[in-house]
């Protein structure tokens, strides 16, 4: 799936207007021949997964519709250090005005995709999947979303709008575990899927007689999720999380889970280096 | 400093849309009686720095006016794990609501926080202060920013807008160093500072002679930046920059430097883990 | 379910700002003296399902955070002709200069909810429920999608991003029925639904070995949606679709089917006739 | 007179974003190959007068600049069921992500027109003329405005900031109809016009001695608007309104007086069945 | 009339942000201590009239709704130098963040309607009045004009959109003075005013066998206007227009004509000089 | 330096909504054929400087991209009565569309550079710069700013924001002209320059034992000016301030300051005359 410009253009926008606010690029004006034109290259220091590649491109049209932008390499590409990821070209001053801002939005994404591959490689053969949770970067969350794509996990829900997670205050609240999935089958439609959380095989048990799309397996060590994906034995989809690292992810895959989600890979993602070098 | 709320409050309405779209919260609607109340502690988990209390709590008052939010800490205090930092009572529809909002971006501006005074404490006793740069998150420099002053740094220029960095592609462009930094003095008003950044002795030789208001001595050894001191004499600040880590900041600092810049404590940091747990 | 504020505030202030403009409510400034108070009677003039009592007190409150707005009726309750249904009282001003844009948006929100009521009383007793479709008003989805709520309806899919709907389009696209459910499958997460649109039974036999989460039965006689429930045999949520109206509805819901969606209880539900009379 | 594409150019954001969110269009993007492309047809199930053709095109191009869009009717026209009115050529995933937005629009603006136009041709030979009212869509006045235009109406005032009209409330605040219209003449510039509405002849009696632009004859019979047409003479615009029907208009129209205004040809106006076809 | 504050709500917050950007007051936030608390007076330094108070009230309580703010003097009063026209109480460090936004504003608005006064004072006595233009200040459109009327001045159309206005490029563009008074009949409803501007008695008597609801006397001297004046005899509003002055007004006005209009009490006027003085 | 279209784009697009809102242009619209095309002249009528002309064009372009608009004269240029500075060719209603807006916009820049002008030319050959302040038009500061660097001025701080200045309030607030300089020190970091106002040369005397970047003699008479410039002996910019006109600035500049700074070349400067005319 791609990402459509119209979900990104106000965060370009907002992000130019804090580099900019009322003055602009009082060094490039100053400095910068108005006519002066160079070419340079978006280059990865470091290696790791490409992502934000047509968002960069669209910083730097959005700062000087006239610059032409040369993509080398589809998001989700794995890159070595020193690898050029992007050619731009045109005026001097448009590059270094946009620079900053490109290179800061291709860093987080790139760090959130770099991050999800280690955990996806390293589950790599397993039937389990990566999945993120919704501990984005606040104002970010489509991008950051997107990213993990790239980085080969898929998107759990995209906020409290699109799906049910019942967790421990809900079911307090409600008066029960089956209370509350069935107050949320009763007030959602037939389009929206509902998870349920259960810390414990007992509250596993009194989960599938009620039955729900998915489980949340919380904090459990390995030997229990196998206990808990046996007892589910297909009838709702297994989603363990938790403190789950690149050590532990492994361990956790084959238990046997459907779904590994981790908050760190948006959450603690440190972004990829990627740098502009000017070539003239 | 502070951080006035006008200069997030967007940020807060773009944030809550990512969760709440157009259908809302469907869990916490479906499941939580509208007439529930309860009270949650905002607890750091893990010990750091806390920043965003304030900002925390307004996301708590744009999804509910009528929830009464005490802050426990004030920004810049130092916790160990487990601290209870704010303490939150109401509709317990509101506050679960609003909980994701304010985490990410209590636990986003503490990490931050965090990150910088590992740094700030390494070069203690030295006369040297951290700086942040501009390698913020897309749309959250005020508060990265303001995170950092929280750790007990000091702010770098906010934009392309409010101070003058000449750097090599300037340079270049400018057709060598003298005309760029004459070219920034004659475009810039009076209340505008210039740094030019070098990356030999030799071109600081040339700098000297020009003048500057800051040196930004670029990826030297300290052996280096003691020389590159020793020159200046007093005569313009000189900050350090390049790869700066908590185990190498120190040297950079024993060198003599005014201020160490380091993109790390935005570009990288881990968030803090806070979480919020209900009491009843 | 409930709507949150913020969901429809940029709304409120577009609508006040399509009807005061630059220039604000010329008659009532003119006519009517600073320090008159009145007290006005929201009255439903024909009988109906009310909708968007909340939505109008905010409009009110927006305009002047001074009045009391009283209201009678919780959304959902059925009124007949001449209730009232909310008391204004506070400024005469303020009263007028909100009445236009309160009573658009209440007498919108109240007829797709009567709509809406009309289909669900219709199919009562059957284990059908109406659901609403993506034809709502634009810039007014949230609204509608509560407003079949407040029906006794249940809501389709928010959007083309909540959830998965494969129409023949996308069948022929992506090479045949069982090609595009993988496709969807590969690519959005564990928390998304799938529905898959057939117009035969010799596709939805295809679709059964293929599996979804729903299939939506397009333009089907009643004899042959009894037919496809048959074959479903509760494998899938069976949607029905297709010029339902209040004459055909009970013979499609005694079909078996699970669900009726109708386009018509948004895109064109009469406004429930309501008005704002001064008592004084 | 046509409708500046900046002044729905929001509005078409805001509908898109409802339909896309973070998350995008999920079924087209995992199903439809990105370099597929398609000729559809924008086609009237029903007939009716069509409105919204430039504004569909704008969603087009909105979603994607590089579709060929190309119009077969102007604005206004009749068509027969079954009529092609638009064709659409390019990407079929950007077709279908616009698809529905686009139809949102065209169908709800040509049914306002199909709306106005039943009541335009039911007067046909008379001397009056259609107009609109302020119960327009929250959101649309402008196009519901245009819309009427197109269906052959006339537009009354578009809000309450660019005439003055006098209804019952204004006139007992102020005192009086004398101390109101005086009132409204001593407080708005030369450029703006007073309307007064009357519901009696001795009411209109009295207001022929004070004098207004337009006077506003409020739900009399056919038999009293002619006797009120009469005794005006000339010296204003009359406007009959209340509850007119495509049923009843004739007789109203026939009484001789100048304008009937309307509210169901916007607020109650069923839309025009438009649909998309793609043809391969 | 008034000025609702959901009319300026925006400018207030994009006039503040101008001044805070990301960083906030820098020089109070170090300077004033968080808890200091003052009390200052706003003073028209310079005699004129006062415009603006209410808005300058509303960016106090903007940048703090914790401030206490008494406004001593209510728009359109004449003030001598140095009188006291507002007091504001509460944090020192809001009144200074506050106060250059408020008193630019207060300043401007004061500005426009002391310039108007001099005009109307210039012709009291006669039977005419003032009337603004659209030469406003971009953005400042409904202040300019509320501190018009707040001068004794009257308003003219608020736009493009809410009057006709016949000009020579239209009358060439239409083919004539009676096709373009024609065009315009047809296309614009029963609430809108038609004015046609003349050049010559030769128009102006061609203009009366056609007729229009205003006729704008363009750049006449008074000789020509008493000419016109009395060739209209009263079946239009006569408005003069074309380098007035205060020096040439009274002559324009004893011509006899209704409305004199004048741009330059909006995009010449000096602003008038208000400060705010600290008492402690 | 030049402005960034996207600083002023929401700016043009808030002047056009002013003219347009709902209704757009009703007079060209009914009197210019949709397919009239026109060349027009933009013309000053008086002596001054040209600033705005990018920023006009932009607005002829957001009204109409088709439109061919042709800069006659850089910004900065002087022009003498009846030049013509820009022609713009293209749909006849367009262009009127767009004429008000882009004249009100580019008659207030040119404006405020002319009367920046007029200081610059009086002091010519002393050593001091004119500096404007923050008594900005809301809303357009920065084209206020802009428009004093195409006047020959320099740009002083642009908000609360980029730099300290630290006035009376803050001094009696912080305890004394120490202890604000030093927490203003503390405070803020190594790129922000700190300006003190001084009202006496005993004040001076303190401030010089401090340190500061930049002293305000705030409306020091010229003798004494001379003498506090003396007394700073190059160690800090000396700035004077305080009623600065085109008759007393030549004084004040030869007393030996740096920078001179006027509110009235920003809060009270008239337009410059500028009107566009039809050829044909």
């Amino acid at each position: 799936m791609t990402l459509h410009p119209s979900i990104y253009a106000d965060l370009i926008r907002r992000a130019l207007d804090e580099d900019l606010a009322e003055a602009g690029d009082l060094t490039s004006e100053a400095c910068i021949p108005a006519e002066s034109v160079s070419r340079a290259d978006v280059v990865a220091r470091a290696p790791g997964v490409i992502a934000g590649g047509e968002v960069a491109s669209q910083v730097f049209l959005a700062v000087d519709p006239a610059l032409a932008v040369e993509t080398r390499l589809e998001d989700g590409a794995e890159v070595a250090a020193a690898t050029v990821v992007m050619v731009v070209e045109g005026s001097s001053r448009s590059i270094l005005t946009a620079e900053r801002t490109a290179l800061n939005l291709m860093g987080r994404m790139s760090g959130v995709a770099t991050a999800t591959r280690r955990l996806v490689a390293a589950i790599e053969g397993t039937g389990a999947v990566v999945a993120d949770t919704r501990k984005t970067m606040p104002g970010l969350r489509a991008l950051d979303k997107y990213s993990v794509r790239m980085g080969g996990g898929v998107n759990h829900r995209f906020g409290l709008h699109d799906a049910v997670m019942i967790k421990d205050n809900h079911i307090v609240a409600a008066g029960g575990l089956r209370p509350a999935v069935e107050a949320a089958r009763r007030h959602v439609g037939h389009m929206v899927k509902i998870e349920v959380e259960v810390t414990s095989l007992d509250q596993l048990e009194e989960l599938l007689e009620i039955g729900a799309d998915v489980v949340l397996l919380d904090n459990m060590d390995p030997a229990t999720l196998r206990q808990a994906v046996a007892m589910v034995g297909g009838r709702m989809v297994c989603e363990a999380s938790g403190g789950v690292t690149a050590e532990t992810v492994r361990a956790v895959a084959e238990s046997g889970v459907d779904v590994i989600s981790a908050g760190s890979i948006t959450h603690s993602a440190p972004q990829l280096d990627i740098a502009l070098d000017f070539r003239n």
